[in-house]
């Protein structure tokens, strides 16, 4: 590698230009690749010349996860966005493409990255990369990776946002590869969550520059709201199954390997992790996100590292990091999407994955992603990576919604993102429902049981009424969606 | 290894005994892990033996996928088998578990030897395993490897059928290496799908060993129908297809890596490989199981090797690799089915994998194990390994099923196994649903497409409803299920 921190941001003879300028080397039809992912590390000053660009735009606009205001709201207002993949997170984004304006599609984080080198989404024309140090051939992304080392790869050119804002004692916490396309992949040579197989940069052709641009602009990062009676009673019981599973799983032997979604939910249950009795295992986190909750862990000791994709903090999170980087540097590290999230690497280490759900259903099938089964919230992110390749697959989330008028356990998910296959635990406040084992109609039982009460009886009566209909996973077709329907109305 | 082709199938001082000896050693409730995959290599005399013991005997039966008579007949016709995991394909046992006389649950293939050594179905008892050789402390199994090498390891009591009626050679075929559980869990080496890493072997404590039984019994294996005309069209759809992507995607760069699914649709499209114009491109098949068609493209030299976990022939296709073995086993690898289907393989590789449906719906989501949403026909298998780690995921099914009444496209799939973000292309008899990089309401445009014409009309006519009610996968809850529910009436 050839970066250097002591050389400052900008390394070499590199000609910087206004956003306006670098705007312009975006097509009006551009399939546009841009860095950013848990709400930080996006570029900022060029989306947003972008939405204010008087032409007559029609983008097509691809992160790896979710990104800021001056992408999935400016770029929206503004009516040139024309497709979007495969995250966003943005009241103004979700109005617009559950209205059919904008075009959208989620995918799997951990595969994104190839199904954009593999053309799935036609021949990426420009990726904007936003940077804290940049050279002749190399640049060093920001507060999160994503799928840029893919992006820069794939794209014919390439605008960078070099942002002063950002630490650049960030470059310690990055560990970047790219790997090559299959057919001739080699296997992921790490040996555990903290090891380092790369660099801090990613490298391209100085060729494809077509912009530099600098900013001092920072994140429009998350905001986490506090931890609400439910998930409290979440992370207690989630607390009193894993220490069972602590003692007896071979899964845990020696260290015990976990990841949390990305949210409220998560930052919540990741920040009740010292109240868990883990004995003499070492504990790491093995996930996409770091959110703040795991802050105290790692300042205790508690967690002996941890891996992910982005930081994706809040603004205080942010702050407490940045003025402490050197040290959290040494035993957390930042990866391409591609690995931080690889069915390989959480299989190998043997992952205890704990995501979130819109709602499930009696036989253990979750929708992650549409409310009512057709209004899409953010997109599926990384949560079926850590559902189906994690040996102990946890969906946590309150039994209700709407302030109680809503069941999350529901006779039947009118959309389904992680099936009965993928995961095998279930949390509610109201308990755990352990699936190993079990059929079906067992399952229905078990799930039943950890509904919010005022459901219950109406969800074991639909339970008795499709076993009577028979069938290894019984059903009634008539009234299996009915709930649904009538909260639709 | 230790183990010497020229010693024959006994080797040393081992006891034999009758079967219904060794059928005793079986505790009334046992967890019974039996070998056999795709309908071979399943232990005959001790389950016959089990079904007419004269105890009470309430049985779970695992194996690793699909097995025989003596197994999923016989021993659920004498009432004593309690539960029943993943895979099986027989009517007696599909009633049995659609009327909930036995309780089953499908898992995905390639994790499952990992929930089975964790103690997910609870602590295994025996293994009842068939070989075609035995030592003091190995055994060589038949004619599929499935999950024995897990099941041996993991259980406190083990059965050994040796099958005098396969041949001894079948050893060269053979692959075997049981990987350590996570957390550390090495990568699995193999550079390409013919490589060996392993042995012929599976080792075991020679404590363990309660029962050694002799048998000439053959294998009850598949029978293939003959290809139907929708099979023929389907074939023919998917040659345009593929030709088109070998000239043009990065995965076939140098060689094409193939998976086709259990069955005779996929034995059907197997066959047709032949017709498939590859040019200069290397064919390697990279499965769950080997099937009849894939012996005249091994013959004519079209396919340059092959790896399954099964040998899933007909009696006749059996004859003719028996015949032969030598020259098969030169490019021919039997694996364990958690090698065979392994996430991190599938994707190193970039394999294309071909599988089927039940039916699928219009945005793309699929059904592979339900009739009408409730009754089990055989079980997921590797069919979500394959679909979800393939680079290229393709469903091909015909249009209709019961004689064009029914329509295999949907507006709502009442069972889903595969979702949207698994895999990218549907083929049936009528065209190529190319679904990369399409939202969802362009991909239900496009979906209808390939319906049956009988059906095309009323679908768009819910596409189109659906579409009045908004969101980013739009539903019309009232009527989604409407046409199941009829066709149950």
């Amino acid at each position: 590698m050839s970066f250097d921190l002591e050389d400052g941001r900008l390394q070499g003879d590199l000609p910087t230009t206004d956003p306006e300028t670098a705007a312009g080397a975006v097509g009006p039809e551009d399939l546009v690749l841009v860095s950013g992912f848990g709400g930080v590390g996006y570029p900022k000053r060029v989306p947003e010349a972008l939405a204010a660009d008087d032409r007559e735009l029609s983008l097509s606009v691809v992160s790896g996860g979710g990104v800021g205001a001056e992408l999935d709201d400016r770029i929206v207002e503004s009516g040139k966005l024309a497709r979007r993949y495969p995250f966003q997170t943005r009241r103004t984004s979700r109005k617009a493409i559950n209205e059919g304006e904008v075009a959208f599609h989620d995918r799997h984080i951990s595969r994104f990255g190839d199904e954009v080198r593999l053309g799935d989404l036609g021949t990426p024309d420009v990726a904007i990369i936003e940077a804290i140090a940049l050279g002749k051939n190399w640049l060093v992304p920001s507060t999160s990776i994503g799928h840029s080392p893919s992006f820069v790869a794939s794209a014919r050119k390439l605008i960078v946002e070099v942002n002063h804002a950002q630490p650049v004692e960030l470059a310690r916490v990055h560990d970047i590869d790219l790997r090559e396309l299959p057919p001739n992949r080699e296997p992921i040579a790490l040996d555990g969550p903290t090891d380092r197989i790369g660099s801090p940069t990613i490298e391209f052709d100085p060729e494809k520059v077509v912009g530099i641009v600098e900013t001092e602009r920072t994140d429009d990062p998350y905001t986490f709201r506090d931890p609400t009676e439910a998930d409290l009673a979440i992370a207690s019981h989630l607390k009193g199954f894993l220490e069972a599973e602590i003692e007896r799983n071979p899964l845990c032997e020696e260290t015990v390997h976990l990841q949390f979604g990305v949210g409220s939910m998560g930052n919540a249950l990741m920040g009740a992790l010292e109240d868990i009795e883990f004995g003499d295992h070492e504990v790491v986190y093995f996930g996409e996100v770091f959110q703040d909750g795991l802050l105290d862990s790692l300042d205790s000791g508690l967690l002996a590292g941890a891996s992910a994709t982005s930081l994706a903090l809040s603004e205080a999170g942010q702050q407490r990091l940045f003025d402490d980087i050197e040290r959290y540097a040494k035993n957390t590290v930042l990866r391409p999407a591609d690995i931080s999230n690889n069915p390989a690497l959480i299989e190998r280490f043997g992952v205890v994955g704990i995501n979130s759900a819109v709602e499930v259903d009696l036989y253990g099938n979750a929708n992650a992603t549409h409310l009512g089964g057709t209004r899409m919230v953010n997109g599926i992110g990384g949560s079926g990576d850590f559902n189906r390749n994690s040996r102990l697959g946890i969906i946590a989330l309150p039994a209700t919604a709407s302030d109680g008028e809503i069941s999350r356990i529901v006779p039947m998910t009118p959309h389904v993102d992680h099936t009965e296959h993928d995961f095998s635990i279930i949390v509610t406040e109201h308990g755990v429902a352990d699936l190993r084992g079990l059929s079906p109609r067992e399952r229905a039982e078990t799930i039943v049981e950890i509904a919010d009460p005022s459901f219950r009886e109406e969800l074991d009566e639909y339970r008795a009424r499709a076993v009577r209909g028979g069938g290894n996973t019984p059903h009634d077709l008539e009234t299996a969606l009915s709930w649904h329907a009538s909260w639709n109305r």
